[in-house]
């Protein structure tokens, strides 16, 4: 008897493949995982079943079956869609796109998760590279529904835009690549500043902490700086803000600070946070921020059964 | 009969002023409110009368009084703390705080919301200026709980900070001034390269802006940028980030960008907030946005009544 459910292959399964393997299975897909790591299926099982109580509680009602292979080729077998989560590492991640290209049908997505590599630079190796795309999830990815894609060719970016979206996702697509894609680097240009004002010693990292999460940052979930400035322009939006206001940002970006994370500053940071975390470990923070997460997304209706939950 | 409520003077009533205003009333504080504009005490009224519903949904149950006096003077006779949200000009606001300054008892707070002011340069004129300090919220300020506070001496800061915690605010206390304050700066840092991508034609406004609301701003309302980074460094947390990652965040901060507000890159933001906002007009948009607000406040706790709601 044919099976004719999507198989999707995940390569890699740290945190970013874990997560997505329990995206895809909550969504009634088959996984056909693989990683080499000595315990790395163990450790997928165990966060799988984690975060599928978390994606059963959010509405998805999909029961794929999950499969772990030593070999990758044998993952890749009938593989419909590849997502790609290796390290962080330019030349790694060349030569295991190059074989992944070799391995499966060429009407195949490839898709890597990859958050600091630019696509050029990892599918240089590929024979068929149109197929494959950048797909860059956020933490924890089974819970935050943005994915920047990067292209590939047209058709390529096209059905893992429709795929992603099947998904609950939110998937934003990049008319060109830039290091950083677009969240990290805004994430980056934010934290550049929060590191100055712990620099200057201007507030306790628990307070420039706070100064996000109960001010813009109650805003920024529910919409981006753009939107926002358009609100805080009153009834003439974003035009009027910008002709009357647009200076004085323009001053403000010229002060803003440019700090390094040398031993000092670092030093405070690690203070500050264990400060703010008052003894709650890393687990217990997790635990924390994602019932908050799920409840965010079912009040925004951002969940990953598409706003179902 | 001696009324021993408590009377705070408002003074300047545009949207940050009568926003003041209705969490003062609606925490049961008697308010007499100022402005020298034609037709302030009915927009004022207005907007109060809507605030005040909001409040109550969160649940706060108080119902101070609210009058209008034309003459400043009339509004201070009494005041227990001044709330001061006058136009953003320096020289007007040095000279109206010196007034003010003079017609308060000198045990009374004086309050300025001024966003892009110095404390030290609006105070140089007082004489009482130790109780003089900068206390600067976050729109809609009703529903928003940061108050960024810049002293003042200490008793002065103290009781403020006791004064908006009563309020169901979260007080952030810097420990010198610095033009933005916090969230101002970390808000201008993100825009700054939000920009970037737009003058390099990255992706439209409206995928920008989805990138932070689906992605780090979802996680932004629950925690500040260094929490955040302290849960991406996995079981080392932020000390692990920081010693692995912190050179590439240095990478890419040299690598953000340094854009300017020219008119063609404020034609294609302006273009791109009108493709975003799709036909809802600014109070659409706004009531959108309370009404979301209002719901990611109850979830968290984080609402004016104190969480009570």
């Amino acid at each position: 008897m044919e099976d004719t459910r999507r198989r999707i292959a995940v390569v890699g399964c740290g945190t970013v493949g874990a997560s997505w393997a329990a995206l895809f299975l909550a969504h009634g897909l088959d996984v056909a995982a693989t990683d080499p790591a000595p315990g790395a299926e163990e450790r997928l099982r165990r966060f799988v079943d984690r975060a599928l109580e978390q994606l059963r509680a959010l509405g998805c009602r999909g029961e794929g079956r999950l499969s772990f292979h030593t070999a990758m080729a044998d993952a890749l077998i009938g593989a419909t869609f590849v997502q790609e989560n290796a390290p962080e590492n330019e030349g790694l991640k060349r030569r295991l796109l190059a074989e992944i290209d070799g391995l499966v049908q060429p009407e195949v997505v490839i898709a890597s998760s990859t958050s600091a590599l630019v696509r050029s630079a990892i599918v240089a190796d590929c024979t068929h590279a149109g197929r494959h795309i950048v797909a860059h999830p956020f933490n924890p990815p089974h819970l935050l529904p943005l994915v920047e894609i990067v292209g590939g060719d047209a058709a390529a970016v096209a059905s893992a835009v429709a795929f992603y979206k099947s998904l609950g996702r939110r998937p934003v697509v990049l008319s060109r690549e830039m290091p950083g894609h677009i969240a990290n680097r805004l994430s980056s240009a934010l934290y550049r500043e929060a590191v100055h004002l712990v620099e200057q010693g201007v507030a306790s990292v628990a307070d420039i902490d706070a100064a996000i999460s109960h001010g813009p940052g109650l805003r920024w979930a529910l919409m981006g700086p753009h939107m926002t400035y358009h609100l805080g322009g009153g009834e003439g939006g974003i035009a009027h803000y910008l002709e009357h206001l647009g200076p004085s940002q323009e001053r403000r970006w010229a002060a803003l600070g440019n700090p390094s994370l040398g031993p000092e500053v670092r030093e405070r940071i690690v203070a500050g946070v264990a400060e703010e975390a008052a003894g709650r470990s890393i687990a217990e923070l997790e635990a924390e921020r994602d019932a908050a997460l799920m409840g965010l997304l079912r009040l925004l209706g951002r969940g990953p059964a598409g706003g179902a939950a």
